[in-house]
């Protein structure tokens, strides 16, 4: 399967299948400089895999570590001077091999590398099927993630579903929550859709025909970017769920999809209160608990410290807390959602975990 | 007198007067935040003409050393984390008062905090009449200068003549060999006219009407810049000068201007022997010596050492050291020089110092 993107100038091929990486050469051909930039543990399971980069085009290879720690201003300055070293031109092409921190991390050394060289992403997980399009790239401040960054946009993204053979479950479900986001920014059928193919643990660790689930969710997606690449607008959508997503996600440092599940059942919550919307709650709670997300975590929230992380998202403006909310499957809107009403939902979403 | 760039879209207006700041506030009114990055010279000088700044508009003030040594990786990393603690917003802009360095260092903050924000340039020297226009923004690599950046175009260039008011001679030396270059690159009348306008140190240091010169620089820069932004064509014979200028300012830690001159002048002598050209070097020495450049140094030249530098310029290719060469004034090209060439001139250039 394969997707393009659609803007004026600039457009990049997503090609979605197993063995994807076949149709690397065609892109990687021309460069004078081949850059590969892995995550570790990717390196270890896939090392066969990889290997004809560094031996049929005589790549530069960084293996970075997997996860967020890679995403460092320290880092980030350590191995761009490390791929200086090797005096590479600007005929040179970074090929980034991991999740979404690898991509987020490779992106912004191409981004900056000589004011600029091309890079592929290569993602290897289902949550990165979200990150690996629509051109953000970035490390992470001590006061906040990807507050350091930019919009560059690769020249090609690669997703070969061979690696989710080694993904383990957890990641499944972290990535699967951005899956399910799209089809809530979609519509009505395509939620329907997904909850009766996907329906338990089993039925989702098998990965059954999930390449459809990620080609649909990219092209939502895409959707949305190609109006508003740099988010002013409609590309806000996409953060359904992130707001108090992101919270959580800092406080208790659990995967970044399973974050987004809660944030997004929160969202209906505040939803059926602000929007007069009559979303059932225990309808997703069920079913998230049949797929087997933790949610236990949410027993120990505390209100104060996660409204003081919700202030400080970078989408909200003077007026205070920005959230995305559906009036409606298929009809995300942004609305201000005062103190008051954050608490209410807040202690709401406590009632159906408290024992 | 005021330019325009002629980009697609995203163009910048270029406002080059006497008291030009006065013009700022229209271009900064709109923002919820205000970054002033000021270099440390220019704050001393010149701080009650800039408070305004901070007092009317609230704007958060970063004072950075002066020159080069404020574009390293460190004072970035820090930089960047003390601007995110004030919790800034997407609606902000940078205004970067100083000379290059400020506006390369500023420019690559700017491109970077939370994926790009405004910024605008107010150069306060006569070299930074080149590096404020165009969008080049960066730092420095241990492995060599502006290796790390971005192509960023700012809101608005505000080039406050009175600034030069302050300037050292050697400084209006440095910014007068990119103005000089520009006349090269134009046409003989430029050059003749120019020559004539400034004939000795005297009537340079007065400064006399460089409004008028700095202005057809400027335009002289546009024209090929919006032709080619990411410098793959005609950019390219901006780097006039650059070649040999670079390596020798890299090994002598001479201002950049000056050693661009000198790069001029060892231009002419290849030029001389690649393009059959019969440029009268003693002119343009005698040129220079009147204007008080600083040549004694080339004396102690060695060949060897800047051929290694010439090597590493980002510009070359697999083919070895590129140049930029006169072929006429007002003709300029791009040429593979090699090394027997290059060393014959280097002898040639020697010939007119040795005692």
């Amino acid at each position: 399967m394969k997707l393009q993107t659609t803007y004026e100038s600039n457009n990049y091929p997503i090609i979605i299948k197993h063995n994807a990486l076949d149709h690397l050469h065609q892109y990687i051909k021309q460069y004078k400089d081949i850059v590969l930039i892995v995550d570790g543990t990717i390196d270890k399971e896939w090392n066969e895999t990889l290997n004809f980069i560094t031996s049929e085009y005589d790549a530069h290879k960084l293996v970075i570590p997997s996860g967020e720690s890679t995403k460092s201003l320290d880092f980030y300055g350590q191995s761009i001077e490390t791929l200086l070293s090797n005096k590479l031109t600007r005929n040179t092409c970074i090929i980034a091999v991991g999740g979404g921190a690898t991509g987020d991390f490779s992106g912004f050394l191409a981004a900056t590398l000589l004011r600029g060289v091309d890079f592929i992403q290569v993602p290897t997980t289902i949550l990165a099927h979200d990150s690996s399009v629509g051109g953000k790239v970035g490390i992470n401040s001590k006061h906040g993630k990807n507050l350091i960054g930019a919009f560059y946009r690769p020249k090609a993204v690669i997703y070969d579903l061979n690696f989710l053979s080694t993904l383990p479950y957890t990641e499944v479900l972290s990535g699967y929550a951005e899956v399910y986001k799209h089809a809530l920014l979609n519509n009505d059928n395509d939620v329907n859709e997904i909850e009766t193919h996907f329906t338990n643990k089993k039925t989702l660790a098998s990965l059954n025909e999930i390449e459809y689930y990620i080609y649909k969710g990219i092209e939502t997606k895409l959707n949305l970017i190609v109006q508003d690449e740099k988010e002013s607008h409609v590309r806000k959508f996409l953060n359904l769920g992130h707001t108090f997503g992101h919270a959580v996600e800092y406080t208790f440092k659990i995967p970044h999809g399973h974050a987004v599940m809660i944030g997004i059942i929160f969202q209906f919550i505040v939803a059926n209160k602000v929007l007069n919307q009559n979303f059932d709650i225990a309808h997703y709670i069920n079913y998230l608990k049949s797929l087997d997300y933790p949610l236990n975590i949410i027993e120990s929230f505390e209100f104060d410290p996660l409204y003081e992380l919700m202030l400080k998202d970078k989408k909200n403006d003077q007026l205070g807390v920005q959230m995305v909310l559906l009036d409606g499957i298929g009809h995300p809107v942004v609305k201000h959602v005062g103190k008051s009403t954050l608490l209410e939902s807040f202690k709401d979403l406590q009632t159906y975990f408290k024992k």
